[in-house]
């Protein structure tokens, strides 16, 4: 079987290539109003609507909160803009009058109203049990019902996303529809590295905008690490005389606002404090807490913190209580992995320390460590980890959250799963890993829950809560985190939100692979969601291949 | 011998993957006032001056004209801006007073005047054969000499690299130093391709100041291609139908912005209309032009431009003398790459075209389009080709330039230089292909000289003019062109002005390659030359790996 699928593909490349006659145009039109990511379930009629903004009101007939208002105004602003390159258009090409009236039958008329039934209270922050689950009818009169306020967010992103702009840009049209939409997966996030570069505020939000428009609800900010320390802490000031530069540091201020701006768009953001690995910029102020590393009596350098010392875990504890006072969400990532483990077994003094408790291997020390630390985050949050952490045998809490990265998943995950904790994967999920256009595909054709289908009993799969697209920051700065991201990340967002329902054929993790959308449909969508981002100021870049983008940014 | 480096290189790995200890701190620390590309001889001492952008001036003591004087105004404003980054810094840290006489013996004061000596009338355009060579001596009142305007922009150019950010960002400073620098190379190219993706034109105002800041001194502007024809021609109109939008076009008023801008900053801009292949979108207006192409009978599609009608040379001709009028470079690409000679085949009325003139293979009829194409040209310009068209054995006017871009580019550039014609290079200088961070390390130890090195005759290595770094347009936009270019080109504008002088070693084109500088030096300076570039609005991304560049943009 997988033998014919192979001979089909090579014989569907072969005939592609040698047709290789090119028209003219994008390769891959983008689609008019296509949500992404792909909604649940949803009805479309050839009936559509025109928008006039200035006529055009949002109504909130049930529970309201500020996350809502906040909302509203922010969605009233997009829509205004749409109108406003249509308009832009228009005086561009010095375009009189207008034929905005040549409609069909199935126009009709103008959208008058968007009433919002939002049944319950809205929750203070989101959450990873949160409910968004939403569902809208599009028609004159529309309506978006949800229980929660992260439904209403989400129904609200689906309903500005059905709009188009028609006729060679001169109206802004929108059909009949009925969507009844809820997510696959409770983790759909996003790691954003701050250590490697700084990244600014501005562009920090900018990042959260473009989560909101992909429906991704987990900023996993990996604040600090070895090659500096931005966090600025009020209980240890010194901490950041590690960061890059006293003007590269981020402030409580700052936090405030991220976590502020991150929960008005129904994303938690969730602080990574990464231990005992990756910890070299917490030596700048404090060497104590670092193990010396040893190569043939020579003393090489810092290495990981030192498990042995009480004020490692002093540090520790004091620096998460800070920190959690900082960011409310309930979960607390505390790293754990690529520990040198070596070079803790380099130190006679640590050499000595795990004799003295009976240890005979370096993971146990690991363990020590990891179990020391776990306890520290008392009632407050609960423990995600690096995959190390499970596999070098820690206890860890009922409900701890295993983050799975290696290229091993499949295995890794049953085994995790087996143990009794939860899953988020990205091992196929790493943004640092570039090629050339496309490569948002690889990432498209993955679903967690199937890898492991078949090797866990049904019921686990549940557990596997979602994943992470990582963009590690060696390589990405200000300059380009934006357009590295976007679209790429949007592939992992669909994934997450809408699953793909194919079969599992981990040895063929690529387009051929879609079932339900040809590659082609998938293509066009991303290419009309690209372009809806750098409308939306969100700098994505070309996901595909030649192709083009009326923004107004330009005239 | 081989064999041998190949070990030692092993080895160096090994050594440096075990010790993997990681500082805080960026991978490559900066260096201070290093010029990119690095001059062709400096020498530099301690003794150092301040400088105060409200005293110090820039004087004509020779021959001027409007080039050098925006030349002035535009470095004089950056040298205020190097200034206001470091005022805004101050009081971004809330710091009073300065400690900026805190110097040393090596302070000489503050730098009161750089004198500029043009001997000779300012030239019009640059041109192929321009003086670029300069010499600068920086004192309290400094001196550049130069016999050209050219060669003046050059040595403005260095002159502010030279200055740097000393004492935490409290002052500007400039160390005392005699330079004498001119390229290796005359053609320092980048190709920029406006047809798979439009790129507006501040955008390619944007990439001019970048290649100013890189001497680079050839835009080759790729400005039509299969997927749309941007380029808005008076004389035939309807060939911009297959602009991709009304929009995105380029007018004869864009045009003329973009060449006097380029001018003033001493780069040409190459205009290429690649025929007869890459002309999909010429057939939007003119379908007669291209040849049916067929498959088993069956008509598949417009494929290569049809070189037995006398209406296509019409069009070419015609639209050739408006180019030209466009662009007042003595040099004009006409492309000639990647031709389906199997379309042509396929078609019946060609082959019979083929056949009533004695021709036995599809190259005889590219030749003989080609043939047709270049006197089109007239006295007005000189062809450039593609590789192709030499490779097809098409007789060429002397002194025609060959653009050498596939994997086999030694043989073929012996072959060219044999027959008597010129190379620019560009095989290994496709910034398409990309990879992770440092990717510009593969480009940097290429020098086009060397790889033909002893196999030809010493006298005809100079024919090999220069090279061009390619940014075809796939996946690239106004989103991120500016990021992808910068400053991976950085490594070819060094390769092209500064030469190498390493040993020929065509297996080894790697980092370990270099030779007088060592890897870390050069990783250095270009982080350095990366944020320079920040500092100057253009958004190059980070060369190496971690880093950070204060701007004073974020705060």
């Amino acid at each position: 079987m997988l033998r014919h699928v192979i001979l089909l593909f090579a014989v569907v490349v072969y005939l592609t290539e040698s047709l290789s006659i090119v028209n003219p145009g994008p390769q891959y039109p983008p689609t008019k109003g296509s949500i992404w990511p792909r909604p649940h379930q949803q009805t479309q009629t050839d009936s559509y609507y025109k928008l006039n903004p200035s006529t055009f009101v949002i109504t909130e007939k049930g529970k309201t909160c500020d996350i809502l208002k906040d909302a509203i105004d922010r969605y009233m602003k997009v829509l205004r803009n749409t109108y406003l390159i249509v308009e832009k258009y228009s005086r561009k090409l010095s375009r009189h009058g207008s034929d905005a009236d040549n409609f069909d039958d199935n126009f009709k008329g103008t959208l008058q109203e968007l009433q919002i039934n939002l049944s319950a209270p809205c929750e203070t922050y989101p959450h990873l049990d949160m409910d968004e689950k939403y569902s809208l009818d599009v028609a004159k009169v529309s309506v978006l019902n949800s229980d929660s306020i992260w439904g209403v967010l989400r129904g609200l992103e689906s309903f500005v996303q059905l709009f188009y702009m028609a006729d060679g840009y001169k109206n802004v049209l929108i059909n009949a529809t009925q969507i009844q939409d809820f997510p696959k997966y409770t983790h759909r996030g996003l790691l954003v590295d701050t250590s490697r570069h700084y990244i600014t505020v501005p562009t920090l939000l900018k990042t959260l905008d473009a989560m909101e428009m992909n429906k991704m609800n987990v900023l996993h900010w990996h604040i600090v690490d070895d090659q500096s320390f931005p966090y600025k802490s009020d209980m240890f000031p010194q901490l950041s005389d590690a960061a890059y530069d006293p003007t590269m540091v981020y402030t409580a201020v700052d936090i405030t606002q991220i976590v502020s701006y991150a929960r008005h768009r129904g994303i938690r953001v969730l602080p990574e404090f990464d231990v005992p690995g990756h910890t070299s910029s917490w030596g700048v102020a404090y060497p104590n807490i670092l193990t010396k590393c040893y190569s043939l009596g020579r003393e090489l350098g810092l290495g990981p913190m030192d498990p042995t010392k009480n004020i490692t875990y002093k540090l520790i504890g004091d620096l998460i209580r800070e920190v959690q006072e900082r960011f409310p969400d309930k979960y607390f990532h505390v790293g754990g992995d690529e520990v040198e483990l070596d070079c803790w077994i380099s130190n006679s003094e640590i050499r000595d320390f795990m004799k003295d408790h009976n240890m005979t291997d370096a993971s146990e020390l690991h363990s020590y460590f990891m179990a020391n630390v776990i306890p520290l985050l008392g009632d407050r949050s609960k423990p995600i980890v690096w995959q190390e952490v499970f596999d070098e045998g820690v206890s860890l809490p009922s409900g701890t959250i295993v983050q799975v990265w290696k290229n091993t998943e499949a295995r890794e995950m049953q085994n995790i799963l087996s143990g009794g904790y939860k899953v988020i994967y990205s091992s196929s999920w790493y943004l640092d890993h570039i090629n050339g256009g496309g490569d948002w595909a690889k990432y498209y054709g993955v679903d967690p829950r199937e890898i492991v289908k078949g090797s866990v009993p049904e019921d686990k799969e549940v557990d596997i809560l979602g994943g992470e697209a990582c963009m590690w920051g060696e390589v990405v700065d200000d300059t380009n985190i934006i357009s590295r991201v976007w679209p790429r990340a949007s592939a992992v967002a669909e994934a997450l939100w809408s699953g793909h329902k194919y079969e599992t054929m981990p040895y063929l993790r690529h387009w051929y692979q879609f079932r339900e959308d040809s590659a082609h449909v998938v293509s066009s969508r991303l290419e009309e969601h690209a372009c809806r981002m750098n409308r939306r100021g969100i700098e994505a870049q070309p996901p595909n291949g030649p192709g083009f983008c009326v923004t107004g940014n330009y005239f």
